[in-house]
């Protein structure tokens, strides 16, 4: 049996449960966080912990809980499930809303999942579909997932694995992931309108001696130009690119750059 | 004591909650349509059913209980509740999704308030705010509410009651409620990427000797040409919009146009 948190307080799955009133299902106000844990071990707390209440700000949701009293949460979660490998969903709601409109205390739902980021997934890769959409609030993590929720036909009618957003020829991200190309000796990831995930962060950090790898306007034409494409995210870690829109991207396999900021990420995340 | 409709059983307000996998908790997704009731009689039943069940399916949310199912359900709470006047939403959710991400079975939540139109708001009327925002799926009544929320401040500081959103210069619509502005001989309302309210349907087959009612492309430099201007919706039925941006439309008071299509309004739903 999972425990999930709501409040600080743990009920088992079947009994969690909030009011109908809660202004995430009237109106699709809240905003979430989601980290992963490897052999009990939060991976990048703090940048997690920083974009959630950061998102909470720009959304006018009060916290008055801190962020220590977030991390025994999380813990406390933790030894509940006693689920080492694990995915962790952290969702700030705008509270019962008397009028279904005004924000209300907001409510805090951990739900934790077993689940481990798929290690063959870097020589299989994946395919995208590209399609015109600009998120709303793109900087802040909001449960806003219409558009691609929407899509799944689409993306599937496409032979792809997911959807790459571009707004009006201006490559952004896909709903889950960020995106990154590689261009001569460069390692490019669009910079405007965009979630700043956290392995992206860190893949910003990282350094080499043969690429600079920065933030930049890609253009759709632009990845004409694309030796080697990845996508990142906490659940993906780097996934190679192979196609988008049906159009190979370099020799239509994961690149050499790609496998070598692979086995960085994957440092990184062992030392934490 | 209110009671609440969980896919057709009735709960006690305050008893009334679904499971925290519902996608509309997790994803923001699901839609919605909402309805009044006066002196115990449904108003526009057929045009808010016919708009639900075409959100329902541009969200790809599967349906299994007919139109007069609903509507049956509907009569059941109101028998329960017993509130002759009032307003019904009914909010169909992406359902319990395995993975947080699969729509499931949709769950169907009817909630009843207490609600009558006011009265005096044709004599008071409101102010507006301007703000650049484009609706993501604008035709369908998506529970999506993150800008209208997240800009109550913003509309506060502004003086106004309420904001109105254009794109890119072109005049939209109200979080909750259609713009009509009168110029000339004609009363326009925008036509493009805009939620299809059924007040505003009703205006548009209003017939006038002097003006013709028409749809139409308006920009904000347009406003400057109004003479009168309003907003419609279920819980407004026709509202003066006295002043835009600080600036006055007309002699600042509610217009004899608008007051004539409100009275032609309050006959039409009389006859309900």
């Amino acid at each position: 049996m999972t425990y999930i948190s709501i409040n600080f307080e743990l009920f088992k799955e079947d009994e969690a449960k909030i009011l109908v009133s809660d202004l995430a299902l009237q109106r699709g106000y809240g905003i979430f966080d989601f980290l992963k844990t490897v052999k009990g071990k939060i991976i990048f707390a703090e940048d997690h912990f920083n974009r959630f209440y950061n998102s909470a700000k720009e959304l006018n949701l009060p916290i008055d809980f801190s962020r220590e009293v977030l991390f025994n949460g999380i813990t406390d979660l933790m030894a509940k499930n006693n689920t080492p490998n694990s995915g962790i969903k952290f969702i700030l709601t705008g509270g019962y809303s008397e009028d279904g409109y005004a924000i209300a205390k907001p409510n805090l739902i951990m739900i934790q999942n077993p689940f481990e980021v798929s290690k063959t997934a870097i020589n299989t890769g994946i395919k995208l579909v590209t399609y015109n959409h600009q998120r709303q609030l793109a900087t802040v993590k909001t449960i806003d997932y219409l558009q691609a929720i929407r899509l799944q036909p689409f993306i599937k009618e496409n032979g792809a694995g997911d959807v790459l957003y571009h707004h009006d020829g201006f490559l952004r991200e896909c709903p889950r992931a960020n995106f990154f190309m590689v261009k001569e000796n460069e390692i490019l990831t669009p910079k405007t309108a965009i979630l700043k995930g956290v392995t992206r962060g860190k893949v910003l950090l990282f350094e080499n001696e043969n690429y600079l790898i920065k933030e930049s306007d890609i253009t759709l034409t632009d990845l004409e130009l694309a030796t080697e494409a990845f996508i990142t995210s906490s659940t993906k870690n780097i996934m190679p690119v192979l196609a988008i829109d049906g159009k190979q991207i370099g020799d239509g396999k994961p690149g050499k750059v790609t496998k070598l900021l692979y086995q960085k990420l994957i440092e990184t995340i062992a030392q934490q």
